[in-house]
């Protein structure tokens, strides 16, 4: 079977991490864990992982695990199963951290503890700190606590939060190269037949042109027509699509190791001039595209991440829809598809040169119908940088 | 674009968990709990709270757990804009649980913990003991143990753990039906094209084959050819596929919740007579199959789980090739690819009626190439039960 025969426009050449920056972070990570007081931080398979080391571990129940000392060699320990793409990352392969296998009958646990009580042993610290990666699963976390006894136990995100919330140029240019693969494909999917097809069918779609746009996979592939674009997390149902109706697209993906995440809202006409959005629809959508619009253009360095929220909140609120936005208005994003900054109320911190995330404004009529607008929206240093360019207006179509 | 054409043999009618099974499942997961003296068991997303509820909930930033106190009513706790899945999930529905959302801007631990301390207080226990399940993330972990301080924490296997890996007879169906489905998709890619075509574009094809054949996803699609046979945990790579060489393939997926996972190894030979496997290979490939059938066959209960792994390793090892295998002969299924029970050395709790397991022995010659036979193994009351079926024996195929 040949692979599905779509055009891609993919850029030949792709940006990508330059290996010397691992060391750069690794040495970033001991620097801000040494300021912590922090003993060691042990980073498990995800995100983290990626970050510090370049290895995209698969999440397995034998432990790999990245052994950060204050002091000492740096050491990733894996299963004698994962040696070969374990010795082959960017960090390994640069010497910025050494590899240790463990045999299929050993105990891993022991060894990562061995490791931290020897390097922990030359502080002579009695209650030791310890920052574990926030995604380490529970079964490895209660095991280390019983391993190092005594030690105090904090999360990875206290040192590598400060590290991964900013966003270097090639992680922008990666960003911005899975943005426009997404774009894309928003394209394609408002040019093509929506009419008669289920939502099942259009996500089907809409994942296979993620990969052929050049993502290494697709993560998810929202289709909410009609009543179910009120429901902000409807993933996608057998509900066929008719004419007379919207549909919100909210789609993304992983390209280059780093995440995209698009919505655009779209009205099927059917090819009927009388299927057009009504006029209730079209106050909603300006309401809406107003408060995408001056929320996206408050990013700016200084300004509180609650502040971006705000401003979508207050013009929704006066379009008197403030009850039918029912959630925040964005999340950071990168290695991975939620990360911090969160723009929520309550989130005081101030928005940084290299802060990314999206700015998602949505309004929902429960049973009725809704709207989403998202860009990704990167913070630089005169203002906010839109990594998307899908129109934003809405994108009445004819669906045939 | 339409979904690639490849005619399926899926079954029309589906064998699936019956809602009641939940409201059974949480009142042992209660009452193993008790006899533990846990006072709460806390399950986050993931198969722990799939076996418990049904609910398949994505795993987010926000916090889903599901709270089983000793007494009194077991909450499912979600973020609001969850709430539409939370309710729907057969727990749920049956009311089995109770569902609490949590908003926007609220403190999802704070109130887990408030549930965990008005049921323990009324047993008031000084420091109740409070299991967590084994995939939560370090996150959720640690604010856990800070809002509980004062608690001693369990891992969630500790009870669930007993229940999980004894499968009933709709489980089983279900490993069975997603087995038969990965057989087929070996028989295709067997007849199919081989030669010329990357490890790459084989394993993009066995994915969507995966689907084509009835799975809700590809989880998984190792294309080994050539040396690369020999590294087990080898995924795919551009090499092409070249005449004259083995090729493992090691794929699965998940089919009504449950997972299959199959390896065959073929030998392609392009055609040419004198293609075929070399005497060393066929010596290989004869020593694997009997450790493979040996092993299998050992499958009874009370069998100790280590001595499935023996056998194998015994006969692999009395053909020479003992430091060729290199990893244990296998690990339990279910809801998850990998879950108790390991067959390892060292694992010597004996195989009960209902567990589920792989079977595949291997054996890798570093540099030159390796092969492996896998199947599901479940072991009933009178012996094995094989769920695969598809031909243990080389695939010798033209790969035209």
């Amino acid at each position: 079977m040949s692979a599905p025969k779509i055009a891609s426009s993919l850029a030949p050449a792709r940006p990508s991490i330059p290996p010397a920056r691992y060391g750069a972070r690794l040495a970033a990570a001991r620097a801000t864990a040494s300021e912590l007081g922090i003993a060691a931080l042990l980073v498990g398979v995800g995100a983290d992982l990626q970050y510090l080391t370049g290895y995209e571990a698969m999440p397995l129940e034998r432990l790999t695990m990245l052994v950060i000392p204050a002091a000492g060699p740096m050491t990733l320990v894996a299963p004698r199963l994962e040696m070969t793409p374990a010795r082959r990352c960017p960090a390994a392969a640069g010497a910025f951290v050494q590899v240790v296998a463990w045999e299929e009958t050993e105990d891993p646990v022991s060894l990562v503890a061995g490791l931290v009580r020897s390097s922990a042993g030359a502080s002579a610290e009695r209650r030791p700190r310890v920052a574990v990666s926030d995604r380490l699963w529970a079964s490895f976390v209660l095991r280390l606590q019983s391993a190092l006894s005594g030690a105090q136990f904090a999360l990875g995100s206290d040192v590598l939060g400060e590290l991964r919330v900013v966003k270097d140029a090639d992680e922008v240019a990666l960003l911005r190269l899975a943005a426009q693969a997404a774009d894309r494909v928003i394209a394609q999917i408002a040019a093509g037949r929506l009419v008669g097809r289920t939502e099942a069918e259009v996500s089907r779609e809409v994942r296979e042109r993620l990969v052929a746009e050049g993502h290494e996979s697709a993560q998810f592939a929202i289709v909410g027509s009609g009543p179910n674009s009120a429901s902000p997390h409807h993933e996608a149902s057998d509900r066929v699509v008719a004419a007379g109706e919207p549909i919100v697209l909210d789609i993304g993906g992983i390209l280059g190791g780093y995440c995209s995440d698009v919505t655009r809202t779209l009205w099927v006409t059917g090819g009927d001039p009388s299927g057009g959005p009504d006029d209730e629809f079209l106050r909603l959508y300006s309401v809406l595209r107003a408060a995408h619009a001056d929320a996206a253009h408050g990013v700016r360095p200084g300004v509180p991440a609650e502040r971006i929220d705000a401003i979508a909140r207050e013009i929704i609120t006066a379009g008197g829809h403030g009850p039918h936005f029912s959630h925040r208005v964005g999340h950071g994003i990168g290695l991975e598809g939620h990360e911090d900054p969160y723009l929520v109320a309550g989130n005081d911190q101030p928005l940084r040169d290299g802060m990314a995330f999206s700015v998602e404004p949505g309004i929902y009529l429960e049973g009725r119908y809704g709207a989403r607008i998202e860009d990704i929206v990167v913070c630089a240093s005169d203002g906010p940088d839109l990594l998307n360019s899908a129109p934003r207006e809405l994108l009445v179509v004819s669906g045939l």
